[in-house]
Order: structure tokens, then C-alpha cells, then sequence
């Protein structure tokens, strides 16, 4: 089959003919890929910056973000079948581990990581296994949902984690409206009463915003100051949770003042580090909250809201065979929405 | 009536004789006081570093940790009536405000602070209101709980806050056995089934707290990568929760890599700053809690565990008349214990 | 002023001519009534049904859904201004118990409830107190939101309770879409992400609900075998939640058969009585849930839904001095929607 | 080896020489018994009682109870290894439907139940999964704890799912001090700071619960409106939570006489029925809380309990081969404590 695989970094992957994925283990699953996401991280996997967290064994297959059909299953499958339509959570976790016995997945101690640390889902099969498959409604084709696998994935686990604190008549606050943001916001709207504000520095995103669900939008110019005063008009003192979908270039550092007293500030973008004075944090009682990825379950409810039309990814296809062009175009700033390769 | 007033800052308060306090405004109530605790709180006021946030006229009565009998109340008062035993939560909140319509008796925003901004309890009589009163077990006296009040309600706080995360096989890390952490340590044995470990600089510290619930003790003594080690050893991997009772000095920046993934830095303490990278909070998945002071419930609990003898508090007795020893023993290190004023 | 009073029971209450009430308690607040909503509950104190529970002084007015504008204010009020624009918790509760300090006002053991054991709001004016009001967006009219101070707050106080079980891809089922049911539908949409089945006998009901967010309904035709297959198919297996609105002529014992395991029954009409073997409560591991109206803050949150448009009322409009031919249209089943007295 | 096996209904079981179980299945784990606890169950189980619901083929082997060391794994197993003690969580769990992903391991859609649908522990040797496995602390003996893999385990959750209610200052009323309820009690004094008080029917189950931790006792008498009245002086005015470990004979309808408004029937005995007027859910805000077995990581915390010596079994211990003598002193009341049988 054809897959695009790594050979060395700071080098363009190619795209070879290896040999198909087989179903060795009790629960194994292989899919037929539909469609994989094209994301950021891919540059930075290229670029080598994974290479000392993930340790991959070069060459390998990209793809981290994968949807299709099932094509083969492991002798103790119970859960899909031959033909299901399934997006993967980015982890094979194990089920047996004190994360996995808790429902957090993405802390599993034996997964693999498709796509990072071995082959991924640009290509036409895919080896992944029985706890990582979400079968899916008949109606979501994988190409408009596989990059919801990761990227989305995240998004939403915030939010999931956040709303037993926004009831009617709390703020929450958005930074960022990318990739990331724009499911958030969505996200907030389907499954809490908050009132919703996005910050962004593009116009054209903070237009993106109000069409999904932002009740308010504040252009970010680089006065501080100003960003300030305006969200603590907007939400009369302060959001009750900031979601930083940027994490890096002072976003990071401003947060804690968009926040009111007793508020949480959700890390999910990153780069920079929070840094605030012990006084500051216990005399206004404020919070901090790491995110990472999403469990299945988060993963489980993502497709429920995207199958029932509350959440929408935009995004632009590529063949797989055209694969270089579109890692070119994101490079570039050519790839407007998430890049999605079809094989 | 005596009182321990302030009349300016950097200079020794005196013993005046003022008016009492009467109960004029409906849920007014004025106690005797049985005994006030004297704090390191106390000594920063004089030195004038409160007079920024809290706005003190001068000159006024300090004391913010007090206990007592009721001996006059308001027209509305039905919570408690002359004669009664009562410990007073630090603020007279409102019970109109948001904060106080969720029970965040400490975010109250009509709220005085007796002792910081109005007159407190070093003295014969103090006026509160009725929504600061906890009525106590006859069982207890004011000179052997009132420094609960305030040290002993944030320790508990925190405590109370983190315990849904402290269940059995967990593990909580206390730093530091002062005033707060001890009392912090007879309440993670009280309400929590988690294993418990303490840091501390003072052997007599950790003997301390091994008598009073810690199940491993660990001397600080400046070599931070052995107790990183230390602690990774007795935890299996870091603890699930770090009470940080000292938020200074290094403390505050330690603490995660005291914890395990998931893991949250309660901070208590103050004076330093906390300092994450933004890539450790996501990929750890780690949280930084804010803890200020307690609510009313909060010490309506204590309370009850104090009448229950699982916490208790190690004092030093004084007489009202000689407060400017007591605070002369408390500069100079020569008082163990809590420091109490008795009128 | 003129006022509804109930004389004795089994007797049309009459419009009188009594003075207006004044803010004498420091925490009285007296409201110029811009409309009160006419509920059931108001023909059973006629009948005497609620004497032996509420045990009132007649005679006395009738109203315990009030909403108008602040006329007065006692000496210690600081959360509402005179011209204020309000509506009022049902009960005046006293900030002092134990029910108070967590926020639980339904339960406070100091309250009066107006219209049902001290005067109510079908007046001119109506004494309440501070706890009591909740200051409304401008754009809301005391007329268009009054019947949602009792029976709204009911409907709403369930659903904000059950919402951490209501995660997308979960089953709401609601018996019932009359006053308290439609509602119940509306804050189901608004602040969960759950899929919401609503079962009613009248097919303009089913109809209503809809078009206010219901994804499924389902006509009650008698067939109880029908039903259970009906829900069990639409939810695959059983609700999560059942909110039983009536709760009375069979639908209370029905419940338990259209839940999964581990559901919960809401309940929150009444009339019957709950009957389930205990071998079934743990052998599904199921749950019973009693709601009681609802807290202060669950009445802003309410108002706020409602000045979002996200929760509206279908009323009819009467004059006060017409108030004993709304009495008879809703005794006969002439009166659509909630009917609402102004005066 | 040896098994107690089961071949007709309301006939003894005998004691038979079978093949040894091996590890067939990749998650498979064959566990060298070190005790099989010997439960009431057993005999209803003789009387055909569960064979309706659990149609096991006969003949088979009894012992849902187990505990041993695992002589070997199914080629996936990554958390035990050959010698390790273990335990085991009474089902064998997918770790794949809904129910297991979440972590409720007791509602799996696909698990075995050894002792009750296929072969169980009183033999020499069983076939268990990896995900029913709980390895212990070596400080532990098969023979003290395996009558906590079902019994204690059912206990403790309860107790746990009720934990966040129970604070200091609240009371917890356990009803019956048997198998379950002496371990409910341990674990009430281990991880609440609740105030506990037991009723039973025996002074020395009495003594017994007054020396594990219960703060009151109450013997009852059969006069339910005395123990009312005892119950509501000692709680001031009712229980917040109350444990039902007997369920029948009439406890399941005298509890909600026992809770305070606001409070909540943990059903866990069986046998009677629930049957509360709707009126009573809602006008007190009451609730039934159904508790079926526990999950794994229930049983987890309960080992850490049980290392920590904070819960202990009364048992007595019998010869696999004396299996019979163990049935017949246990029907006829003469085995005091839990029956362990070791092969």
C-alpha cells in the first residue's frame, strides 16, 4: 500500500509501497483509512521536535488524526466489525492500567501513539486497536471528522471538563479561534449556558466566531490594557473560565487578568509558562488547569454533537498522492481550515 | 473597656481604654472575648504591609482570630443568643451577594474584616454580625479554639477542598508544619483516606506530625534533587496532591515536580511565585488551586472535629495586659506554639 | 390597595380593599406588583387542601408568583434599589440556618412563603424581603416571566440538578409538557447536550415540545407495553434521566421500566407514590431523585435563560380585578398557558 | 484438582476431581486459590434461587469470593505476573462496552461471573481475567481477605458513592451490623468525618460496631416509632445518609423516617420493596440510591484499607475438603464470622 513515511527529519516524508497492516494480536484493529488530518505537529514531527519525546524508529508513517472502515479485527474484537465506520482515538491504550481503570486514557503507561511514536493513518491502512475505535454514526463520512480525532478531541476535553462551572449567567472566555478555538466555542455552546467571548487578532476569525456561537468578540490589537477593560466590561468583572487556546506570546501571562475572582484559567495552547505571584493566586482563589488530548468518552461525545450537526470542522481535501503539496500549502499559509489527505 | 490598639505604623500598639461596642445595626452581635490569637498576620500590620489592600483607619484594635461568649445581639439575630460559645468567622459577610448566595463567605463583597479594617478582638468585647458566628459544643473553650479562626479555618479549607481527590491509595504531600500545615495534617487524617507525607526543615517539626497523622516524614535540608527522589520513592511516582503551606522560598517552584501526572499544587502559602511552563501543565496534565481563608461551613466543620478531639492546636497563654510580650515573644522566636490573648 | 383574599375555604376569594404593606424589618423589601401568576395550587388552598401544611390566618391574599418593581426597601438592604425591576424567590428566607449557609433556600427554617402562608402578590403591593428578590435584566417584563417564580423555578431546579448526568450521547426523557414540563424542555435544550424524548397524551403537547427543543416525542395512548418498547428503542435501552412532571396516575411506578441501569427517576409531580423492589434498585443500581422547588440562584440562572430568550412562557393576560373569572377559566379549562393577574 | 461443584439444585454439592484450568485467551489469568469465602449467596444459589437470572450450566463449580497467587497469563496480561497474591473483582470485565469505559465494571455488557454462571473458586485452582485482578500488598493472606472480593466490596461502595455527603458534622446511620455492615462501618470511620450511629437487632453486633468505629448504637426492639424517636435525638433531626444493609423486613419502608430532609436511602440489602408517596420525595427532597457490588478500583481502595489495617474480617476458616460441614454450620447459625474455605 502507499504511505507517507519519515526517513529522516528536515527532510519532505515520501510516499513508498510498504506492505498492508496485519491483525496479529487479540486486539488489534485495522482500518482502511478514509481520511487522515494534516496538523501543525506534523511539521513539528518533520522538523524533529517530537523525536526526544516520542523516540519514533525512523523511517515511520505519518498520521495522527484517522477515520475509515474496519477492515480486520483481532480474535477478542467485541465491540467493532468489518465494515464499521470508526474514527480513532489517537491512543492505543491498554485497559488494564490504573489510567485506563479510571477512564483516563490519554495517561495510559503501555499505549502507542500512531502517527508519533509508530505508523500512522497517511496511508491506506491503518494498525490501531479495539480501545482506540469510536464506531461511528452511518451518516459522518470520515473525511470531514477524522481531523476531529485529535485536534477536536482536545478542544472539546476542555470544555468537558470546565462546564460543571458554567451555569447561565457565567462568562466563558476564548483565546484563539484556530483549529482548536473554533471547536471550543462550538463545543460551549451545545453542552453549557455560558455567555461565550472570543479574543482573536483576525477579524475574519472573530466573523467565524459569531457564526458559531461567540455572543461577544473582542479584536485583540496588542494594547493589553484595552483587552482588559473590554472583557471586564463585557463579562462585569472577569470570565469564570478562560480556555487559552494559545498558551504562548504573552496570551499565557494576560489570562489571569481576564479571569474574576475564584476563576480558572485552562491551559490547552502552550509554548510560554504561566507565572504568577503565590499572593495573587490564594487572595483571588484562582486556578490553573493543565488539559491533555481527550479520553474515549470525550472522544464518544464529540461524534454525538458532530453527527447531530452541532460541531463542523471546515477543511480542504488532498489526495493522498498529494501530500507534499498540501504539507507545502500549510507551511505556507495557504491551507485555509484543516488539510485532510484521502487516500 | 482594654483594647491592643494600633495607632501608627512601625511603632508598638498600646492598651487603651475604649468605649464597648454595642449591637446597633439587626444582625449586630457583640461577644466577650474569651481569647484572641495573636499571628505573624499581626506583626506585618504593624509594620504597615497591610495598610495597601485592606485601608485600615488608624488608630484601631487588632485581633482577627477570636472566640468568646455572645453578650448582646440585633433585632434580627436568631442564630444565636447571649451567652452562647462562639468562634467568629474572620469577615461579617453580607448574605446578599453572589459570593454569599453560593456560600463564598470569604468573596463576600460588603463584607469587614475585624482586626484588618475594623476594629478586632484584642480587647474586652468585639462587635461582629450574626452571619460570622459559629456556635460552639459547650465542650469547647475560646482560649483553646479561637486561633482557629483564622490559621486553622485556611489550613482546613484547603484541605476540604482537595478531599474528593484524596481517596484511599492516594497520596497528599504537606509542606510545612507550622500554624497552618499542622492543623492541615489533622485534617487530611480526619476526613480523608489518603496515605500522608510531610516535609518539613525541623526534626521536632516531623516528630510532630508523625504523632499527629503523618504516615511518612521527610527532612528538608536544602537538596532538592534527593527529595524530589525521596518523595517520588515513598509516593510511587509523585504525590496526588501538595498542600504548599509555605508558598515561598523555593516551596512554590518544587512543588511539581513533587507530583504525579495529574496532580495538583494546593497553594496556601505566599511570598514566591508559581512558574510552569505551559507544555509541563498540558503534557502532565497538572493543576495549580488557588485556597483563600474558608467559608462559614467550613468552619462549622472544623468545629465539629475539634469538639470530636481530631484536631487540636498547640498554645501559648497570655494575659490582654501583656500582648506587647507576647508579640515581643513572637518576633523574637520564643513563642511555641500559638500565641493566645486572654482579657 | 386592592387584594385577593381568601376568606375561608370552599369559598371565592374577594378583591378587598386593605392598606398597602411598608418596610419595617431592616431586610423588608416591598414590591409594586407587576403581575402574578395563577396556579394550580391556588384552587387546592381554596379547596383547603394546604391548611394543615401551611397553616395560614385567613384571611389573607392570595399570589406566590410575583413579579413587579422595588417601592420600598428596609434600612439594611443593599442589593436592590427602589424602582428596581424584580422577581421574587417564593420563599423569604433568613440567611442564618444551616439550609441557608449552603445555598439550599427551599429548606430554610425561618422562611414565610407569600400566597401560601403570609399575604401574597395578588395586589397592589407584596411585603418580601432581600434575600428574596432577584433585579432583572431590563428587557425583561414582570407580566411575561411572574409564573416563572414558582413553577419555572421547579422545572428548572430538576433539570440544573440531573445536568452533570446529561453529557451528549445521554437520554432525557420528560413526562409531561405542561407548565412545568415545558420549561423543564426548554433548560434541557439550553444547558445540556442531551437528547431529549418527551412523552405527553395530547398530541398539540407533543407539538409544543418540538418546537421548543424535544428530538423525539411519543403520544401516551394508555398502552403502558407500547411505551416502555417505545422509549427503549428511541434510547436505546432506557433514559438516563426521567423527569416525571406528573407524577401520579401511574406514570410514578412506569418510570423505573423506561430507564437504563444506573438511571435516575426525577421526580417532581406528585400525586402517587414510588413502589420498587429493593432487589431491582440494586440490581439495575437505579436511583430516585425528590426535587423541591428550587435556590435563589437557580432563579437568576432561570432569568437569565429567559432574558437570552433561550426559556419563554405562553400566558394570558387578566386584569386583577378579574380575577375570579381566571379562577373559573382555569377551573374549567378555559385557560391556555399560564394565566397571569395584573393589577 | 479438587472442586466443590454443584450438580443439581436443593442438593448438596460435591467434591469432585477435575482438569485444572488454563490460560486460553489472551487476557485470561489462572489463579492458584488461597481461599474462597463461603457467603449466603452460596446457599440460595443451592436452592436453585439464581438460576434465573444467572443460568449457569450445571454442573459447576461455586465460589464468587477468591483469592490466591496466579500460577498463569494469557498472553496479553501486562498487569500481574506468575506468583503474585491477588484478588479478584467478582466479574471479568471487557474493558471495551460503554459501561467498562467509564470504569463501572459491575454493569460490563460482557462479563463472566465465576461462582454464579460458570466455574468459581472453591477448587484449587480458577480461571479469572486481567481486568478482575487486583494484586495485592504481600503483607496480605488469601484466607483474611477473600470474603471481601463480594461482600466487603459491596459494603464499601456504598460508603464510597456516599462519601462526598458526608462531612464533619453530618451523620451516617447504618442499619445492621452483618457481613456488609461491619465493613460499612469500618469504612465510614476510614474516609468520611461523618458521625456514625448503627442500629441492629443484637447487643453484640452492637458491641462489635461500637468497636470499629460506630459513635452511637441503637437496638432495635421492634418498636420502630421509639427508634424513631432515639434516631432523631441522637442525628438532631435525622440521618443525612442511611445505609440499608438489610433491605426487607420492613427497614427499606422505616428509613426515610430516619433521614433528614435532604437525605438519601442507600439501598443495599434485598428482599422488601421501596414505596414512598411522590408528595414525600419532593416536599423533603429525598432520594433512593440504588448500590450493586463495587468496581475495581472500589476493591483497589479497599485493599489499601485493608494493608492499612483500617479494615478487618472476622472469619472462620474451614478445609476445601470440610466444604460441606461449612455449608451445614452455616445454615444453621453455628459459623460466626465469614466461612473461608482453603484448598
Amino acid at each position: 500500500m502507499k504511505a507517507l513515511r519519515l526517513h529522516a527529519y528536515n527532510t519532505n516524508p515520501s510516499l513508498d509501497d510498504v506492505p498492508e497492516p496485519t491483525a496479529v494480536g487479540p486486539w488489534d484493529v485495522v482500518v482502511k483509512i478514509g481520511a487522515a488530518g494534516l496538523c501543525r505537529t506534523d511539521l513539528h514531527i518533520i522538523l524533529g521536535q517530537w523525536d526526544h519525546i516520542q523516540h519514533p524508529k525512523l523511517p515511520y508513517t505519518l498520521g495522527h488524526e484517522n477515520a475509515g472502515w474496519v477492515s480486520e479485527v483481532g480474535s477478542a474484537v467485541t465491540n467493532v466489525a468489518v465494515g464499521d465506520t470508526v474514527i480513532m482515538h489517537p491512543l492505543t491504550s491498554c485497559g488494564l492500567c490504573p489510567a485506563c481503570r479510571i477512564g483516563e486514557d490519554s495517561h495510559c503507561e503501555n499505549a502507542t501513539f500512531p502517527g508519533l511514536n509508530v505508523d500512522g493513518g497517511m496511508a491506506e491502512y491503518l494498525l490501531t486497536n479495539a480501545r482506540a475505535v469510536v464506531k461511528l454514526d452511518p451518516s459522518l463520512q470520515p473525511k470531514d471528522i477524522a481531523a476531529l480525532a485529535d485536534a477536536g478531541l482536545t478542544a472539546y476535553h476542555a470544555v468537558r471538563k470546565a462546564a460543571p462551572l458554567l451555569f447561565p449567567g457565567s462568562h466563558a472566555l476564548v483565546i484563539g479561534t484556530g483549529g482548536l478555538g473554533h471547536i471550543g466555542i462550538q463545543a460551549l455552546a451545545a453542552i453549557t449556558g455560558a455567555e461565550i467571548t472570543v479574543i482573536d487578532r483576525s477579524e475574519a476569525a472573530l466573523e467565524l466566531a459569531k457564526s458559531i456561537g461567540a455572543h461577544h468578540t473582542v479584536l485583540s490589537t496588542g494594547d493589553d490594557e484595552a483587552l482588559v477593560s473590554q472583557i471586564a466590561d463585557i463579562t462585569s468583572g472577569g470570565a469564570d473560565v478562560v480556555f487559552d487556546y494559545v498558551g504562548e506570546e504573552g496570551t499565557e501571562l494576560l489570562t489571569p487578568r481576564l479571569m474574576r475572582n475564584r476563576g480558572s484559567q485552562y491551559v490547552i495552547g502552550y509554548g510560554g509558562a504561566v507565572n504568577i505571584p503565590t499572593i495573587e493566586i490564594i487572595s483571588r482563589e484562582i486556578n490553573v488547569i493543565g488539559n491533555l488530548v481527550g479520553t474515549y468518552n470525550d472522544l464518544v461525545e464529540l461524534m454525538v454533537l458532530t453527527a447531530q450537526g452541532k460541531v463542523t470542522l471546515h477543511t480542504q481535501e488532498y489526495a493522498l498522492a498529494d501530500a507534499l503539496t498540501a504539507i507545502d500549502d500549510l507551511n505556507h499559509g495557504r491551507l485555509i481550515g484543516r488539510g485532510i489527505l484521502v487516500p
